[in-house]
C-alpha cells in the first residue's frame, strides 16, 4: 500500500485494499487497487467508516447491470480527505467528510430552485463511473473497476466529486455520523420534508428498518401522537418503542388485511403513511391505510422486484397524496450539515440504529446479515 | 302532472316527468313519476337547468351496476327549493339552489377538519339510494326509480339531502352556473386548492373537456405562463386559446411520446400536470411530463376501464407528488357561494362552455352528443 505517502500534494495515484464484487452476489473479494488522483473538482478521501445500506446489497444482487463489474459499492461513508483536484476550494486536506450518492451543484435548474435534491450534474449516477468523464477511478492492472453511485466506499480511498462530499466537524464520530448520508436522513427527510408531519397526527410505517426507524423518530420529534410500525419481524416491536412507535403490526399475526387494522386504529386512516420495505406492492396498502381527504403516503423504498406502483384511481380521487423521496428531499450540501450538529447535539438518535460494528476485512459478513435481515446498520471500520 | 300543486305545504308526493333509464345504455324514456315528499333534512327541488356530464354519461353506459335500473341520472344542476322537509333550517321555498354530488353535513369528522370534502354522511352515493333511509324517493307504480349521486337531476322534481344544495342568489342565471355543481368547479378547485398553481408556472392538462379547459382558467388567473393541452381534438386548439392554452399537443400528430415533446417545452418536465381525460394509462404520462424535484400530478378523470393507476416507482422517487380530487377539493356549502360569485362577478368563465341548449325533451340528443365527443357542455332546460 502507498497510502502512507497519500498526503503529497500534488496527489498521484495510490493503491489501497478494496472490496470488490467481481459479478452479481459473489462474495466481495479484497484487492489491491489503484486510485486515480482527483480530476478537477473531485477529491479523493481516505475513508474511514462506511456503513452498509440496504442498495448497496440489492445493486449487488442485482443481474441487470452484469458489464458493470468489477465493482466497488458502498455509499454511507464518513472519512478524511487526502487530496484535492484542481479548483476545489471547499476542502483541504484533513477536511472530515460524509459523501454522499446525490450531489448538490448549486448552479443548476434544480439546485438553484430551492425546492429539490435533483441536482442535474451529480444526480443518481447509474453507470459506474464519475459525472465528469464517464470513467472510473479505480483499476486493477489497469483495468477499470467501476463505481457505485459515485462513491464507492467499500475501499481504503475513494474519489468523490466535491460536490458529493460534505464537510462535518473533527469531533463528530465518524464511525456512527456515516449513517447520515443516506438511510437515517432519508428517513428524517420523508417524515419532515416531504410529509411534513404535523403535531398530534397518527402515522403509520411500513418496515421498520434504519428508514422506517427513523421516520419514527422524526415523527415523534414532530409531536405525532400515533406511529404504528408495521413489520413481519417481531423483534421490531422493541427496538421500534426505542425510535418513538406506540403500536406494533405484525402482518403475519393478522386474519384480515392490515389496512383494515390501521383504519380501526386510527378512526378512517391515519394522517401519514411510508413505504418503506422495498415492496411496490406495499405502496397500494400504504395508501389504502391513510385517511381519505388529507392522507399523504410516502414511498421512500426502492424495489427489489415490480418497479410499477400501482393503486386503485378511488384512493386518489377521494383526496389522497402519494410521494416519493430521494435522500428525504434533503439538498445534500445546504441541508446535511443541520442534521450532523442534530446528531452532535443529541437531538436525534443515530447510535442505536447500529447493530454491528465489523472491521474491513469482515465486510461480506456485513452484507449476508442485511441480506438475512438480521442487523440495522453494520458499521465498517475501514482501519480494523 | 301535479307540478302547479307543488307548492302547498306539507308537501306531498308529486307526480312530474322524468327521463327514466331504463337499462344500461338505453335511450332514457320520458315517464311520469312519483316524487315522494322531502323526509327530514331533505327539500324537494324544481329542476330547472341540468348539464350533462361526463359521469352520468359514463354511469348510464355501465353495466357494473344492472339492478339499479330503472334509474334517474343527473347530478350537476340548479333548480328552486319546491318543499322541505322536517327539521330543514337552511332553506325555504323558493330559493335558488344547486345540486351537490357529495354533501357537507358540517358535523362529521371529515368536515370539521376543515381540509377535507370527503364528508362520511353525505359523501359520494353509490347505491341508487337516499343516504338516510338507503330508499329512494321516485317511484314508477309503487315501483322504485333509483337515483344517482343522490342528486338525479334528469327529473322536473327530485329530492335531495339539505347538504347536498346550496344556496345562490336569485339573479345568477339558472342555465348557467349549473355547471358550477360539478365540472367547472372540479377544474377550477383542481388548480387552486390541490395542485395550488403558482405564478410562472407551466402546466400540462390532458384532455380539454370542460374540466380541463376549467383547469385552464383556473391555471390562468394563478398567472401560469405556460399553459400546455394536450387532446386529440384538433378543433380543442382554438377552444382551448379562449381558456388560457398556450401550447396545444395533439399526440396522434407526433412521432414520439408526447411526454418528451412536453419536456422539451418546459426544460425538463412541467410544474403541474393534470389528467382530465379519465384514463388511467394517461396518469402515468401526466406523471412522466412533470418536473422531478417539484412536480405536482393531479388526477381528475374517472375512468372508463382500468381503473388501476400504475407509475415506476422511480418517477415518484425523484420528487413527484401524485395527487387526486373529487369536485377539485371543495367543500360545497362552504366554498361554492365564492365561486358563483367569482361567476357574478365576471371572475371566472362558464357560459364559454355551454355548447348547446336542449330542451328536456331532448335529453337523448344531448347524451349522444358527449358520447360522441361533439361537446363540452349541453345544457337540458327543463321547461322547455
Amino acid at each position: 500500500m502507498a497510502a502512507d505517502a497519500a498526503f503529497s500534494s500534488p496527489p498521484a495515484a495510490i493503491t489501497c485494499r478494496a472490496a470488490v464484487a467481481w459479478g452479481p452476489g459473489q462474495p466481495l473479494v479484497m484487492e489491491e487497487v489503484e486510485v486515480a488522483p482527483p480530476g478537477p473538482l473531485e477529491i479523493r478521501v481516505k475513508v474511514v467508516s462506511t456503513s452498509v445500506c440496504r442498495s448497496d446489497v440489492s445493486a449487488w444482487q442485482s443481474k441487470a447491470q452484469p458489464d458493470l463489474f468489477p465493482r466497488i459499492f458502498g455509499h454511507e461513508a464518513s472519512g478524511v480527505v487526502e487530496g484535492v483536484g484542481e479548483e476545489v476550494t471547499e476542502f483541504q486536506v484533513g477536511d472530515h467528510v460524509l459523501t454522499v450518492f446525490i450531489g448538490e451543484c448549486k448552479s443548476c435548474k434544480h439546485c438553484i430552485s430551492g425546492k429539490s435534491n435533483m441536482c442535474q450534474k451529480l444526480g443518481l449516477e447509474r453507470k459506474g463511473v464519475m459525472h465528469s468523464d464517464q470513467k472510473t477511478r479505480f483499476s486493477i492492472k489497469g483495468k477499470p473497476v467501476y463505481h457505485y453511485c459515485a462513491v464507492s466506499s467499500f475501499s481504503e480511498y475513494t474519489v468523490v466529486h466535491s460536490g458529493c462530499a460534505v464537510k462535518v466537524g473533527l469531533t463528530v464520530p465518524m464511525d456512527r455520523v456515516c449513517l447520515l448520508s443516506c438511510g437515517v436522513s432519508a428517513g428524517l427527510g420523508a417524515a419532515w420534508n416531504v410529509a411534513d408531519v404535523s403535531e398530534g397526527s397518527s402515522v403509520v410505517i411500513f418496515g421498520l428498518g434504519t428508514v422506517g426507524l427513523s421516520v419514527a423518530q422524526a415523527a415523534k420529534l414532530r409531536g405525532a401522537s400515533k406511529i404504528i410500525g408495521v413489520d413481519t419481524n417481531p423483534e421490531k416491536q422493541e427496538k421500534g418503542k426505542a425510535f418513538g412507535v406506540t403500536d406494533f403490526i405484525n402482518p403475519n399475526e393478522l386474519s384480515e388485511p392490515v389496512q383494515q387494522v390501521i383504519k380501526r386504529m386510527t378512526d378512517g386512516g391515519a394522517d401519514y403513511s411510508f413505504e418503506c420495505v422495498g415492496d411496490t406492492g406495499v405502496v397500494s396498502t400504504a395508501l389504502q391505510s391513510c385517511s381519505d381527504g388529507w392522507g399523504v403516503t410516502v414511498t421512500l423504498g426502492v424495489p427489489k422486484a415490480k418497479p410499477e406502483v400501482s393503486a386503485h384511481y378511488a384512493f386518489l380521487l377521494s383526496g389522497r397524496t402519494l410521494k416519493g423521496s430521494l435522500f428525504g428531499g434533503w439538498r445534500p450540501k445546504s441541508d446535511l450539515p443541520s442534521l450532523v450538529d442534530k446528531y452532535a447535539d443529541k437531538e436525534i438518535q443515530v447510535d442505536g440504529l447500529v447493530t454491528h460494528d465489523i472491521p474491513f476485512g469482515d465486510i461480506n459478513h456485513a452484507l449476508e446479515l442485511m441480506l438475512e435481515n438480521k442487523c440495522l446498520r453494520c458499521v465498517i471500520h475501514m482501519s480494523q
